[in-house]
This record gives C-alpha cells, sequence and structure tokens, in this order.
C-alpha cells in the first residue's frame, strides 16, 4: 500500500492507494466517529463491491443507498434520494458518508454530505480509474444543472480517500479509456516526464497491469494534491486541472449529460486546447500531435461532435466557472508541461479553434 | 448607526443596524468583489424595498429574483428558481447575493450563495425582526425537508449584515411578535438582566418604539455573535441558541411548514422547555410563570396545538440534528440566565412535559 498526503491544515487527509484495501478495516475506522454509516454507490456498482464493504465495516450500523447508474442522473432528484434514506433512518450528525463509486457518485455523497445537517463527515472509495486519480481528491463536490455542469456543490473536503486499485478489474474498457484522460491531463500541465513513461506504459495501462495503474494512479494523486494543497477553493493555480474541461464541459452538456463520459468530452477538450495553444504559438505542431496520438492509443475520441457548431461551445463556455466579470477563461498550454488560466487570446484564434476541421487532423496523424 | 462584529478570524463580518441603512450605498460595496449582484427577495418584500435598494445599487449589474412568500416555500423547488435566475443571467464566481427579506429568504438565499459554482458572496438584508436578531447572524443556511427542518444546508457566513430598522415599519404584527420570541430567549439563555429590561419595554416594542426596537435588535445580535464567535459549527455551546427549537421544529414539521410562524412555534416550544427545567427542580414556578406571561405578553402562543400528542412530539423530535447516537438532546435552563444542552434528564420528565395541560397552565396565570 501506497499513501499520499493531501496538505490542508485541518482538513488535512490520507489518500491510501493498493490492493485489496476494501477489506482493511483498520484502514476505514479512524475516520468513522459515529456508530452510523451510509453507504453511497449505484446499480452497477452495488452487485461487485457493497457486501465486500459492508462486512469489513461489521459492528457499524450500515445503510445503503443505492442510486440508479450515470451522469444523467447526477442531479437534485437522485441528491434527494441520499436525504430521504439518512432521514428515514434517522442518521445523525455523527453519521458517516462513504462513497463507493465513481466520479458521478463521489461527487453526490459528498455534497449530499456536505449538506446534510449542514455537513456530516464523508469517506471516498473511488472504484473507477477517472475517480481514482482525480475527483476524489480535493473536496470538490456537486451535481449538474440542465444549465451547466457541476453549476451547483461545495468545496468539501473528505476525511479519507481509500483507493482499491482491485476494483479496476471489473471496470470497462471504456471507463478506463475515459479515466486516462486525466491522467494524461497530469504530463500535460505539470508533469512533462510522464509523458513518455504513459506512452512506454500505454497497453500495460489498457490491460490492466497492476504495476503500472498503481504507479499511475500514485503519480496522478501526488499532482493533484500538490495543486489542491496551494489552491484549495480554486481561487488562482487549481483551475489548471480543467485542461480540456471548458471544451469538455460544452460537448457534455450539448450532447446530453451521460451520451459522452466526462473523460471521453476532457480527451477530445484536450485536444482542442492542444489546437489552440498551437495557433498561439506556444506549442508546436509535432507536440500537438504527440499529445493527440497518445489520448488516441489511450483510446479516447480526439474529434469533437461533428454536429456542434462554433455557436454551440459558445453558449455553453459563456457559462462556465472560470468566466469572470464576462470574460472567458481558457486553461492552455504556455508549453508542454505547464498549463496557464488566461483571458489573454485573440478572439479570432479562439473561433478558428472552435472551427478547425478535427476530423481532418484526427486522419492525418494516421493510426 | 450601531456596528458590531461577528469574530470568526478571515470569516469576521459586520452587523450595522440603524434607520436608512438600505440607501446608503457605502455600507453595501466594500463587500461587493464584481459587477454583477442577485438580490433575492419575495413577493412581499419587493413591492416594498426593493426598488429602494437596488437604486442604492446603481453601477452593478443588478438582477432581482422574486420567490413566493413564506416558510412553505423554504424547499429546494424554490431553491432552483435561483440557481436558474443565476445561470440565465450569466452570473459568475465573482457575483454576490444580496437576501432582501425575512428568514427563509435569508437561509435560502444564503444556502444559494454557499452552493452556486461552489460558493460565491453573500449580503444578508434582514426586514422582519426575527431575521433580524437571529437567522441573519451566524451563518446557518438551509432548506426544509419533508422529514425535517433545516435538514439541508451549509454553515456558510454572510460578508456583511445590514439591519435598515426602517423596515419593521411595515412588519404584520404576528410577525413582530414571532421575532420577540427569539429576543426573550436571549434573556433566558444567557442574559437574565435584559428580561426586565424587556418586560418594562414590551408595549413599546410592539408599538415599533425606534429606541427600543434598536436597542433589543442589537442586545441580541451582540448575544448571538458571542455565541456564535466561540462555536461556528455547533459542536457545543451554539446548540443553547435553539432553547424551544426541538419542541418548536416538531410543531412545525407536524403542522406542516408555515402555517405557525417558526417564531410562534418556538414561543410554545419555549413554553414547554421551560415546564421541563421546572419538573427537574431547575427553576421554580415562579420563574417558569414570569417567563410564560413574557412570552404571551409578545403576542405568542403558549399551548401547544392541542391535537399534538406526545406520540407526534417524540416522532419528529427523534430527527432533530441535536439527536446525536440515537441520543436525544435538548436545550433546558439549568437557571434563568443560563441553558444547557443535556441528554441527562429522566425519560419520565420528558414524557410528563409532553403529557402537560399548556391550556390549563395558561389560563390558570390569568391575564
Amino acid at each position: 500500500m501506497r499513501t499520499l498526503q493531501v496538505d490542508l491544515g485541518e482538513r488535512s487527509y490520507p489518500i491510501h492507494i493498493g490492493s485489496g484495501l476494501l477489506s482493511r478495516p483498520e484502514l476505514f475506522t479512524p475516520h468513522i466517529a459515529g456508530r452510523q454509516v451510509a453507504i453511497v454507490t449505484n446499480e452497477t456498482v452495488a452487485p461487485l463491491y457493497l457486501e465486500r464493504l459492508s462486512n469489513t465495516l461489521q459492528g457499524y450500523s450500515v445503510l445503503p443507498v443505492i442510486l440508479p447508474d450515470g451522469e444523467a442522473h447526477k442531479n437534485w432528484e437522485t441528491l434527494q434520494l441520499i436525504f430521504d434514506a439518512l432521514l428515514t433512518a434517522r442518521h445523525d450528525r455523527r453519521t458517516t458518508v462513504i462513497a463507493l463509486g465513481g466520479g458521478v457518485i463521489g461527487d453526490m455523497a459528498g455534497f449530499a454530505a456536505a449538506c446534510y445537517q449542514r455537513g456530516v463527515d464523508f469517506i471516498q472509495v473511488p472504484t473507477t480509474l477517472l475517480s481514482q486519480v482525480d475527483s476524489s481528491v480535493g473536496g470538490k463536490t456537486g451535481i449538474n444543472h440542465p444549465l451547466g455542469k457541476n453549476m451547483v456543490g461545495a468545496f468539501y473536503q473528505p476525511k479519507a480517500v481509500i483507493i482499491d486499485t482491485d476494483t479496476l478489474g471489473t471496470l470497462p474498457p471504456r471507463e478506463l479509456s475515459a479515466g486516462l484522460a486525466e491522467v494524461i491531463k497530469y504530463g500535460l500541465i505539470c508533469d512533462k516526464p510522464f509523458l513518455p513513461w504513459l506512452s512506454s506504459q500505454m497497453s500495460a495501462l489498457r490491460g490492466l497491469d497492476a504495476v503500472a495503474l498503481t504507479e499511475a494512479i500514485e503519480r496522478s494523486c501526488a499532482a493533484k494534491a500538490r495543486v489542491v494543497g496551494v489552491d484549495e477553493r480554486e481561487s488562482g493555480l487549481r483551475a489548471i486541472l480543467n485542461l480540456g474541461h471548458t471544451f469538455g464541459h460544452a460537448i457534455e452538456t450539448h450532447q446530453g449529460y451521460g451520451v459522452w463520459l466526462h473523460g471521453e468530452a476532457v480527451g477530445a477538450g484536450t485536444v482542442m486546447a492542444l489546437e489552440m495553444s498551437r495557433r498561439l504559438g506556444w506549442i508546436s505542431v509535432a507536440e500537438r500531435d504527440d499529445a493527440i496520438r497518445l489520448l488516441r492509443r489511450a483510446g479516447l475520441p480526439v474529434v469533437p461532435p461533428v454536429e456542434m457548431a462554433p455557436e454551440h461551445f459558445l453558449e455553453h463556455m459563456a457559462v462556465d466557472k472560470k468566466v469572470l466579470d464576462g470574460q472567458l477563461r481558457l486553461v492552455l498550454l504556455r508549453q508542454i508541461g505547464e498549463a496557464v488560466v488566461t483571458a489573454e487570446f485573440p478572439r479570432e484564434v479562439l473561433d478558428a479553434t472552435l472551427s478547425t476541421d478535427y476530423r481532418a487532423l484526427a486522419d492525418q496523424l494516421g493510426e
């Protein structure tokens, strides 16, 4: 087992990474204050891991809360199911909410914990690669609004993140690829040497090689913990973690939540951020193409939906959380391994980026 | 104008109390970071004060959000109207939400500010006595759930509380009385000398005498600020502010939100807390009766709904936020002017308190 620490003063917490952690009660009990525990999970994950985790928590009063699966359900109606369950079972302020599942479960269970009785403890037990390397760390919680993704939520830190890498064994290949989008992101924004390693290990990663996956998860979590430790509430640096996300959120919102996986939209969105950085002269054509090839080798879409016109992107991007006083800010690459958040770009470069024929770009890169 | 300070480290903020403050831009501008402002108010308050406040905020882009009036609307559906308005008008993270209204508006606007884009600034401009002396100070925000009052919410502090005492001129007498319930509460829990002053000033207060009201508001806010400064997140002392509230919430939930005003339910709930403290031998019959007479002179109900049986109270009280590990805790008076939060009481004393004939008790006190 490897253990990292997210340093946030009195809100600091450990990230444990390893095999078989779901069955180790001693990792959970230090973070459970009362006798009540609610395990929030979904219909897909519950048959796989709910019993195992419940057995680990013998001695506590365990309430399972099983939600429908998918980003399309990351809304108030589903969140309400958690409150209903907690109140019906009379869970009090000392209850601990455990999120057992992917990013959607973590975001919703975390937001429910942030709001229930004005805040109860919670623990992240992410079971998808994407949630293990990104969404379970850093305290961003929330739900979607029909007018924008993650528009309603809270910064609310977990008491611990417990990553059992065995859970990746049941992860569908499409979800694994979606997680790799965020892994590659860390290389692009702040860890250039990570990129050649990822390129050399891509087959091992997609083949669920335990050593490669553990290394990729640890390195990703370490990068995320560093950034969050500097800027917990995204007043500055933290926004670099959103490389590809402004374009990606527009894709997700336009297509309808859940049609594209979040990581898939980030994949295509990252291609757009790469292209815009190239147009600004900050990275070379070769660097752009290498990154696109890596995303494609991860099994990710590198072409935005053909039916999305520039005006569709602009409309959705106007409500992005990085918009300040009416100005759109984007995460772009000053160079490979160094992201910046900036509103300082000529409008025509954005327009050209949105009008680029990404289908043709992908085709010319070959296989 | 009088100014108090709520001391919470980097989350400290001023409370300004006085006449004509709605028209003083210099009280607002230091707390508005961006160019966008959303004034959240309701159908009753908007015709009275929305234009005045909007004029004060000339130079900002002001978005009015007008909600239906009443505790019955303190729910997710109404909260959603705030998010809809903010997103449709493309308010970004630098927006400032201003709550213009009573406790329901303050709780909902504050919770919306806590959640919108994971947190934006907000300012409390309370227009009822109850919100001026209690709910606008201290950062408790939230909405009701069908199974319990204020069960979903956040601790989220305002940037400032601006109390224009002129707004009480349009307050219905029933609402004024409801506010006096919380004013009397401060005397009972932590400021014994306040009680004879309140007794001598009750006619002036109910007659809207400006000097008496300002003094009562300042003294109440000072008490609240002291308690909140010691225990922001209600891990201990702060719970004493809930004298009468556990019984009162049961009344509100059982009768249907909005049938009894919150302050009215607290009035009757306080009588029950007094009776229980008397049964425990902590206060005398005379002290109980003096306090009940003061509540009645404030225009408050001192008899719980006759149709509520002990089991109705117990059912609703079981989900109270002060329940910990299954144990009901109550705020009681160790003596007049000193409240305690305790689970240490014989069950039969609670049962006897719930079975007391409050109608007969009130009748025997005479006028």
